[in-house]
């Protein structure tokens, strides 16, 4: 993975997808693609995956793919077409492949559509890696710990007689309302971090962007989810069926901060394209390089290429 | 205020606003406008005001410029310029009053812009009406109450040491990740009923996209904000700004939904497109019609319309 940042990037591949004939196009970057009516425009209302190209193939396509679905079926999308989505993936690698051999940003967006047209619309892009993915591949990053802002209710006696969690919040869909996690991130690079752990009390959660995993021995730990207050990760999905398979212990379970600095040998932020990134610094606390980074960072890389 | 329902509608009008500089260009509807990569597609980051123009003239204009310049300071936006966004709406409605003398719908919207070249994207769009919205300022509506399903922590001891709500989440600011309230009403729809009311435990505070007004005898009451957990409404300020000097007394106070159930004469959910509309159901209890309820409506448009 050479650092491309001095070469002159490649233009994105943007393929526009009819989501039921499932009929593609190529779009030009260099031309607008989405109508001022469109519901992601207008409300951040559609679902999206954002997956790693890596040597020529989609890393971890069917944890994606069944995310994707999930999201939907939260939002009531119509189910997008497994078959119509993965063609267009297959195709936009080929003609990514063709022009470059970096790893790139596949991005599958599906929204609500226009007001006027009632029609979802679809399309993937797919990009050259920002270069601070690859700066923060190489030299891991420094987060601070917040509290989230909010909680999610336990139970909820709506006035239907229902006993559910509100189901609008579509908890566990990946959604275009993505406003306050970017807000954090802005939010950590002003106080000089490069992201941030959402915490609960004690309780280690996520990153805006990234699942938190932690290493101690042959022990690796990722924070469990209360009322659904953790997005799944593709990535972290991977690295457990891996590791296990390899002799590693796995385990969803309770982390809490103090864990974090100070019994964990190493904390990493893993997600599909920054893949894991060691956490050099939380808060005001460096967290010591272990000895066995190098060996942790290729068992993590390998997991999630394999997926 | 004719129902046009049966009318062609107007096709809608799209001004593209440079933000810095301020020049203006007519963009048509049938085109796309947006880019692939711009912020208010990828992350719903950007923020918007929907404003009401009637009889050719952009209905209390100033608050929604207050609250606009205010959502854009939560969330970090350059600066709008109130100078360049009058002169839009101001071409806009020239150019809508030249086509049409229905209502209709005035929306600014300004996004974070695209990746690629991080300059914001600032639009405006004039369209017709939703026919939903003659129905509902005709006959009223029906909702369901319910939690809103996350509530809004106190105070935060972030490990900067400052103690504030999570900046992030923007409270009061209207951004464009607004997918929860469209799933709301959705859900709502799915139901039987026009909308939802969000309560906490007891307490009333607003509905998916307006403000919620009592009237009991000359009172008029809208819930009080816990932390920021109601949209200060547009049109609920100018209604009690008029109201105030025209007799009666006017409060914020914590509601109750009994007595908005029991002791109101009368429920009005207030928006600035909308308008005035009254409340016929909560749930399963029938709001019967109050002796002055054309009075009120009376009141709350001319508050509204003269702001």
């Amino acid at each position: 993975m050479a650092n491309p940042q001095e070469k002159a990037k490649v233009a994105p591949i943007i393929i526009a997808i009819e989501p039921f004939g499932g009929s593609l196009r190529n779009h030009m970057p260099q031309l607008p693609l989405i109508f001022f009516d469109d519901a992601a425009v207008t409300r951040g209302d559609g679902i999206f995956e954002t997956i790693l190209l890596h040597d020529g193939q989609p890393i971890n396509l069917d944890q994606h793919m069944q995310r994707f679905q999930h999201s939907a079926r939260l939002l009531d999308l119509p189910e997008p077409s497994q078959h119509v989505w993965l063609r267009a993936t297959e195709e936009a690698v080929r003609q990514w492949s063709a022009l470059s051999h970096e790893d790139a940003t596949c991005t599958w967006a599906y929204t609500r559509g226009r007001v006027s047209t009632g029609i979802p619309s679809a399309w993937l892009t797919v990009s050259a890696l920002d270069t601070k993915i690859y700066q923060q591949r190489e030299h891991g990053l420094s987060v601070i710990t917040s509290p989230r802002g909010y909680s999610i209710d336990t139970t909820l006696a709506s006035s239907l007689a229902e006993q559910q969690t509100a189901p609008w919040l579509a908890i566990g869909a990946k959604t275009l309302s993505y406003a306050a996690n970017m807000a954090a991130q802005r939010y950590a690079i002003a106080h000089g971090f490069d992201d941030v752990i959402y915490v609960d009390g004690d309780r280690v959660l996520e990153a805006t962007t990234a699942s938190v995993i932690t290493v101690r021995g042959k022990k690796i730990r990722t924070p469990l989810a209360k009322n659904g207050d953790i997005m799944t990760g593709t990535s972290q999905a991977a690295i457990f069926s891996y590791a296990e398979k390899h002799g590693w212990n796995c385990k969803l379970k309770e982390l809490d901060l103090d864990y974090c600095l100070n019994k964990a040998d190493s904390v990493w932020l893993v997600s599909s394209v920054r893949g894991p990134v060691r956490v050099k610094r939380i808060n005001d606390k460096k967290l010591p390089k272990p000895d066995n980074e190098t060996a942790v960072r290729t068992l993590l890389n390998t997991a999630i290429m394999q997926a």
